[in-house]
């Protein structure tokens, strides 16, 4: 059995416990929930009231040259491109998550038409996707099929590799299950989707920042593209692992085999100002920048994007230490933690395990099934300071889940011993079962 | 001849006074540039503060409800909506001007599809815009029309009238034009679309908070819309004239004839959760929220909304003081103290007025041309403190322009005498001829 003392220990001994002190823990809370809204970085506020203070009120549109504003996308960008295996000038930090996904997703079709073979060859007519993919991924694709009179087929998982045909177009996945924490390997589906022609859509929200990700699997070599494991489109999310702050922009990738096409201007259709070659030229017509810049569109909010950098500052003194290998391991003794306590010490209650035990397989979270009850207990552990957050099911296949987030960053080992004991403590009072935790609220 | 002590007079009985208070005006600089990013509101920098040290690393993830972050778009969209005449509900405050445009020109063009009548009718193959409208919009317009195979018209404005005809599908303008303030007559020119069956598009960057918008100018009765003068959708800009900061969420308003059609689920295709009529019920499929919230996509930046209400706040401050028509009154004054002062006293340089004398078809900016060295010449002043920008033209039907924005919540009428008496000096000195000020910036 795993004691508290066992844990102290692991924390005396974890070489990354230095970041802790980058993050401010409000008193009180082991915060479980940074795969929804990461914890704020110590440097954050006073950098947002420097760009309020100086920036904005003393510099006014100055600034935009002075303080380089308008260079933060394509900054930030590069700051996160080794995060996740891109290179830089790859990527850019901008909009949301929705809608970079929308213009990557748009591009991927455009790319496919574009490049369709002559009319024997059966038409590509088909996006895949994941049933318990995060549903705004969904609707977006949803509303791209509509548009363009294509299908969308929603798949479990294991049913994916035998969907991989000649009639797909995109394959759209999300590294990291939301509901689950359950990882693909992103390589080996990449490969298996090219082979058969189908260009492929990833979603790092769950994934940047959390767990290793390399998005140039084919290394540095070039690799005829039927051949390649490397993506072709990824967009992730700037407001959970990576600490950005509430609502915090997110980033688009895009390989630069399609960043670079220049026989399709409109690629993407997001077609900005912000993603034209010269945009102070103020020219009527549409001529995209060359490489990812094409991917912004409009002004940038630069409040958010200052409060962003300050969250992918602290990757930059995690690298130090190890970089997303040192935190992949921790990551992964966290959640091995939590699953081990968990099933030593909340036997007997029906708690069901939802994310994969093998490592491979698994991001950085930990979910729980319950058949009843498991709203109400997410919410009696929230009033306890223990903050993870409920998922709501639709049945056997896709049940209401607890879900646990586990950040090396600022997390540690006492951490996951004092949430689970909370936990076994919740259930074992029936405390959970009490009116109020079954109020629910508008966000969880 | 009007003196400065007129100037001093004027200020002295300008009942819009107090509001300067309400602003971080840094000193040493006119700022005439609000136009293209506000001055900071006072308030900004504590209350961005409030959002980053209690909201977010106290609350957490528990701030979306608690702190009311999930409602804020609605929220802020309804105290913006009096400022252009739109009613509660009718408006959100979120994304980019660029990105909000696409989805209502989107949004326009999947309405007259489904609206078309039988094949006899000759088809609407056309958007109509302005050529010296905004580049961002034109770029978007000619993104859309380039995917479904329509043809993007650009006219001068005196050729507008005639070109809307039976195969225009979408009239698109932005209310006042950037580079010369000149003034549409919304309702006139919406009118005219109508009565040949053209939704109309209006972008309000130029306009909200800065001259008083009727969106709804049909009142409160409903009429027919082939009779309607109401405009159908609009979008405008939070970082200019609302002074929400750099790159502040923008806005949107759609008509509730259009918002509340339920035939068309993905009348606008940026079908992001935060549109969906239960974003937190997490189900596969896509259902637009009732009404305007339907044009909301991702999840928001929280720290750049909080600043745009800041901004938002001085117009509640301001309608005590009699409101948007009292700003008009006072930026009509402040442009005509700028233009007969420019005529009295900087005569002889050769600048020419861009911007229309007469009142209904001004903005609140004055646009100055100038055959040599207009880029040179706001260079000069900026370095003197006095802060407007440079637009660049493309022949004699479109002039470089020296472009001055007047913000009556913040400017006095002794701002103005000093700014142009900047620029006689500048002028007479031939200051603006030095090497210095030749240099060109990325963003100017």
């Amino acid at each position: 059995m795993t004691t508290l003392q066992d844990c102290r220990a692991m924390d005396a001994q974890d070489p990354l416990r230095p970041l802790r002190a980058h993050f401010s823990l409000p008193d009180g809370v082991i915060y479980l929930d940074g795969n929804s809204l990461g914890v704020a970085p110590k440097a954050a506020a006073a950098r947002v009231a420097e760009v309020v203070e100086q920036e904005w009120t003393q510099g006014l549109i100055r600034s935009w040259n002075d303080a380089g504003w308008v260079h933060l996308p394509q900054r930030l960008g590069d700051q996160l491109a080794p995060l996740i295996g891109a290179g830089p000038g790859e990527v850019v930090c901008t909009d949301t998550t929705s809608i970079n996904l929308y213009k990557v997703l748009s591009a991927a079709l455009n790319i496919v038409r574009a490049d369709a073979p002559g009319v024997d060859t059966p038409a590509r007519t088909k996006v895949l996707s994941e049933r318990s993919n995060f549903p705004t991924d969904l609707y977006i694709a949803e509303g791209l099929c509509h548009e363009r009179g294509l299908e969308l087929v929603l798949l479990e998982p294991e049913d994916i590799a035998a969907a991989l045909q000649d009639d797909v177009a995109v394959l759209m996945l999300t590294h990291v299950n939301y509901r689950t924490g359950a990882m693909h390997d992103m390589a080996a589906i990449t490969a298996a989707a090219h082979a058969r022609g189908i260009v492929c859509v990833w979603d790092l929200a769950h994934s940047a920042g959390a767990v290793p990700v390399d998005l140039h699997a084919d290394g540095a070599d070039f690799v005829e593209w039927r051949a390649s494991k490397s993506a072709d489109f990824a967009v992730g999310c700037g407001y959970k692992y990576l600490n950005g702050g509430p609502g915090a922009p997110a980033f688009v990738w895009v390989h630069p085999r399609h960043a670079g096409r220049t026989d399709l201007p409109f690629m993407q259709p997001l077609s900005g100002w912000f993603g034209h070659a010269a945009p102070f030229a103020f020219t009527p017509e549409y001529q995209p920048a060359a490489g990812i810049r094409r991917f912004l569109c409009g002004t940038q909010p630069i409040l958010s994007l200052s409060a962003l950098q300050c969250g992918l500052d602290v990757f930059g003194a995690a690298q130090a230490l190890g970089g997303m290998a040192a935190l992949r391991a921790k990551s992964l003794a966290l959640t091995d933690l939590f699953i081990a306590l968990v099933e030593e010490r909340c036997a007997g209650h029906g708690l069901g395990l939802a994310t994969p035990r093998a490592h491979g397989a698994r991001g950085s979270q930990v979910c729980l099934t319950k058949d009843e009850g498991a709203y109400a207990i997410v919410q009696a552990l929230i009033a306890r300071g223990v903050i993870g957050d409920f998922r709501k099911g639709d049945g056997a296949r896709h049940p209401d889940i607890l879900r646990f987030g586990f950040t090396p960053l600022y997390l540690g080992f006492e951490d996951v011993w004092h949430a689970v004991e909370h936990l076994r403590q919740v259930l074992e009072s029936a405390e959970w079962q009490r009116p109020e935790f079954k109020q629910i609220n508008a966000v969880t």
